[in-house]
C-alpha cells in the first residue's frame, strides 16, 4: 500500500469510528432502509458512509435521530430562509384550514405573480409549476413552441434537475434517455465568450433557447467580463429564447441573478428556495413567451398539473418574499462574505493552496494552485483530482462529525437567514481544524495544494 | 341561424346569467388575474365562461369568495378522501413543528415505503417523486435502462401527465415538444388484445415499456376479457415492462388497480390522491427495475429532486393510507355505485339515450345510443359530437349553477370519503333536471340522443 493510501485509510478509519459512535440508530435505519428502498436511505449517495437520519430541523439546524445537533451550511443550496422560519410557518398555518389545494383560481396565486412581477424586471407573467425539474421542462417546452427550432444550447458542468433535455450530456448521455436526445442540444463554456459565439452563430436557424444560470452553481462562479450581457445580445440578435435557471441563486440579490447582473433574460425558472421549505417551481418571463401558457389558445403548451398553484405551497412563497427583503439579503450576503473570508484565513493558517470563489450568500471552496477558475468544467476536474477527491469526501465526514453539514459531494456554503456570526464563527473554527487533518494527506497525494 | 344554434344561444345566456348573478366577484378577479397570469386565472381553460374562485375547501364542499358552496363531485380527480381530512390535518400539524423538508433520510419515508410494499402485491421497492408527471418521467427512464430500448407502447386517449413522452400522440404532436419523440413511441387501442399483440410482437426487440392505467379514466373504461392479463404476459413474454398510471385510480381498490383485476405490473406510479391534498409522486415495483434508482450504483437512472420524500409530504400520504381502509373504499366504492344507478334513472326520466360506466367511486355518464362503450378512443369522438359538445357544457356550467361541480370537460364524478347519501341524491336530483333543460337541445342538435 503507498503511504497516500495509507494515509487516506487510516483517516478513514478515525472518522468512521466517530461517526459510528456517534449515530448508532441512524446505522440501523440506513440499513433497514434498504428493505423496501432501493439503496437504501432516499440522499445516500457518494457520502461513502451511512447519512444521520432527520429527526427534526429548525432555523439553521440539523437535530438527527441519535441526539445530535449540527449547524446546515447547505440547506439543499436553497432554503436561505431557514428551515420552519417563523413567518413562513404562520403563513402555512393560516391556509391549512382553508384547504390544501382547492383545485381553483385563487387570489393568493394571483398575488404570488402580481409580487414576482413587481421584484423582477424582466418578468411579465407568472406561472406556476409543480417544482425546478417541471420547470425547466416547460421553459425549453416554451421556448421550442414560440421559436419552432428544437436545439437547446447548455453551459458544461451545469445542472438542471432530471429532466432529460434539461439532464444528459455527451459523450455517453444517461441510462434510460434515449440517445438521440444530444441531438437537440448543443454545448458551450460558462465564461467563454468566444467559443459560445461560435456555436450559437453556426447554429442560429435551429438554436430554441440558451439555458443558464446567471450565476454559476458548480463551483460559485461569476459571470466574468459581461458573459451575461453577450448571452443576451448574441440570442436577441439571432431570435434565441434566453432562460436563467434561477432555482438556487434567486436570493443572491432581491431581483434575483438577472437584476444583479443587469441582464433580462426571456424566461426564468424557479424552485426549491421559493417555496421556503415546501416544493414549489414557477416559470417567469416576457409576455411574447409566456402567453404560450394560456391554456385557452389553440397554439399552447401542455403545462397543467393538478397541484399547480395550491394555496398552501403559495402561501409559502409569498412568506419567503416578504422574508427576502433587501435589507435581509444585503444581511446574509455580508455574512456570506465574513464566512469566504473566514474560510480563506483557514485556508492560510493550515497551509493549503486554495481560494474561495462565490458572490455573498453562497460561496465555493477550491483547493487548487490555480489562482482563478472561472468554469465549471475546469472546478469538476479540479475536485475529482485522485487523492484530492478522497480526501475531501473524508473531509467533509470529517466536518460533520464536528457538527457542521456542509454538501456531500462538493464545498459550498450558504450563508442562512438564521445563521450567526457565532455559528459561523464555529464552522470556521471546525473548517480550519479538518484542514489540518488533511493537510499530511495532501501533502502526499497532491502536494502542489500544500505551502 | 339554425333551430338549433338558436336554443344553444338561449340556453348559453340563460345559464350565463345566472352565473353573473352568482359569482360577480369571481368575474372580476378572473379579468384582473390576466395581468399577470397568461390566459388569466390558472385551470380556466375549456370552460366558456369565467371559474370561481376558491375561498375555501372542507370535504366534499368548496365555497368560492363569492359565498357560494358547491358539492364537489370531482375533487382534481383522485383527492377522494376529500378535502383536509381531519387525520391528514392532524398527521401535517404534527410534523410541520419538526420541519417542512430536512433534506435527510427519515423513518417517515421508511414506514411509507414499507406500507405501499405490504399493501400492494406487486411491489418490491418504493422510490419518492415529486408528482405524478415526474413519477412517470423516471418509470419510463428505468424501463428504458432496465431494457436498453427505446419504444414506450401508449393507449390512444390515454393522459400521463406532461413528460414528452407522456404526453404527445401523433400525428401532430404537441407544440414545443421535438416532433422526434414520436419515433419513440407506439399506440394501441384499450381493450383491442388483437391489435396490441399485433403491434407488441412486431416490434417487440424495440419496446421497453407498456404504459397504462389499470382502469382507464378516459370514459371510466374498466378492462374487458381480460386485457390487463393479456398485457401481462404478452410483456412477460418478451422482457417489457408493464407500467400502470395509479394516480386517479389507485384508491379503486385496498390495493390498487393491479390487486383489483388481479395481475402484477412491473412498475407503478403513484401521484395526487396518494398526497391527500398535498404534492406527492411515488414510483414503485419489482427489484430488478426498482434497483436502477439506487443512486449508489453507477449504472442508475437519473431520479433525484430536493423535496423528494419530504416529511410532511410523506405525513400526508401516511395518514391516507390509514384512512383508505378496505371498510372506507368498499363503502364508498358502494356509493359511487349508487350514485351511478341514479344517473341511470334520471336519464330514463329525462327521455335521454345514454348509460354510465365506471367501477365503486369513479363513474362517468355516456351520451350515445351505442350500448356499450370499452375504449377511449370512441368515448372522446362521442363527447365531441357537434352539438352535443357544446350542450354537455353547457349542461355542467348549469350544474354548477345548481351547485354541484363535476370535471369540466367531462362528465366524471367520484364518490369521496365526505360525500354523503343525501348530498348524492341533491347531486341526482340536479343532474336530472339540467337532463330535461338540455333535452330540447339535444332533440334539434343529436335526435338519436332523445327518446
Amino acid at each position: 500500500m503507498s503511504k497516500s493510501a495509507e494515509l487516506l485509510t487510516r483517516y478513514e478509519e478515525q472518522v468512521e469510528s466517530i461517526w459510528r459512535d456517534m449515530t448508532p440508530k441512524s446505522r440501523e435505519l440506513c440499513d433497514s432502509a434498504k428493505r423496501f428502498t432501493p439503496g437504501g436511505a432516499v440522499r445516500s449517495h457518494s457520502t461513502g458512509t451511512h447519512l444521520p437520519y432527520g429527526d427534526r430541523v429548525d432555523g439553521c439546524h440539523v437535530y438527527d435521530v441519535d441526539g445530535n445537533k449540527y449547524i446546515d451550511l447547505v440547506l439543499g443550496m436553497a432554503c436561505i430562509m431557514g428551515h420552519n422560519h417563523p413567518a413562513i410557518v404562520a403563513a402555512i398555518q393560516e391556509q391549512i384550514p382553508k384547504g390544501l389545494v382547492t383545485y381553483k383560481p385563487d387570489v393568493k396565486w394571483d398575488l404570488l405573480a402580481e409580487k414576482m412581477n413587481q421584484r423582477v424586471p424582466s418578468i411579465d407573467k407568472v406561472w406556476p409549476a409543480f417544482g425546478g425539474s417541471q420547470a425547466f421542462m416547460w421553459a425549453i417546452r416554451a421556448a421550442r413552441a414560440h421559436t419552432r427550432r428544437d436545439k437547446i444550447v447548455k453551459i458544461r458542468g451545469s445542472y438542471h434537475g432530471t429532466y432529460d433535455d434539461a439532464f444528459i450530456s455527451p459523450p455517453h448521455g444517461s441510462p434510460g434517455i434515449p440517445k438521440d436526445r444530444l441531438n437537440h442540444l448543443l454545448f458551450v463554456d460558462w465564461n467563454d465568450k468566444e467559443g459560445t459565439e461560435k456555436v450559437i452563430r453556426e447554429n442560429k436557424d435551429d438554436i430554441a433557447a440558451v439555458l443558464t444560470e446567471g450565476f454559476h452553481t458548480g463551483g460559485a462562479l461569476a459571470p466574468q467580463d459581461g458573459y451575461l450581457s453577450f448571452l443576451r445580445e448574441v440570442t436577441e440578435k439571432y431570435g434565441i429564447v434566453l432562460i436563467f435557471d434561477e432555482i438556487v441563486n434567486f436570493w443572491l440579490d432581491h431581483g434575483g441573478t438577472g437584476k444583479l447582473y443587469d441582464v433580462e433574460p426571456d424566461l426564468c425558472c424557479y424552485g426549491k428556495g421559493i417555496g421556503g421549505g415546501i416544493a414549489m417551481g414557477l416559470v417567469a418571463g416576457k409576455d411574447a413567451i409566456m402567453n404560450l401558457f394560456n391554456q385557452e389558445e389553440s397554439y399552447r403548451i401542455a403545462a397543467i398539473a393538478a397541484h399547480q398553484g395550491d394555496p398552501l405551497t403559495v402561501s409559502a412563497s409569498l412568506a419567503c418574499l416578504e422574508i427576502m427583503s433587501e435589507d435581509e439579503i444585503s444581511r446574509i450576503n455580508a455574512n456570506g462574505e465574513y464566512m469566504a473570508e473566514g474560510i480563506r484565513n483557514a485556508l492560510k493558517d493550515a497551509g493549503l493552496r486554495g481560494f474561495v470563489s462565490g458572490y455573498g450568500n453562497h460561496q465555493a471552496l477550491h483547493l487548487t494552485d490555480q489562482t482563478d477558475v472561472d468554469d465549471p468544467v475546469t472546478y469538476f476536474t479540479n475536485t475529482n483530482t485522485p487523492g484530492l477527491k478522497e480526501a475531501m469526501s473524508l473531509f467533509r465526514r470529517s466536518l460533520i462529525n464536528k457538527g457542521v453539514m456542509t454538501l456531500e459531494n462538493l464545498m459550498h456554503v450558504r450563508a442562512s437567514i438564521p445563521l450567526t456570526k457565532e455559528e459561523i464563527d464555529f464552522s470556521i473554527g471546525a473548517i480550519k481544524e479538518t484542514f489540518l487533518e488533511i493537510r499530511p494527506i495532501l501533502a502526499e497525494t497532491t502536494p502542489h495544494l500544500v505551502v
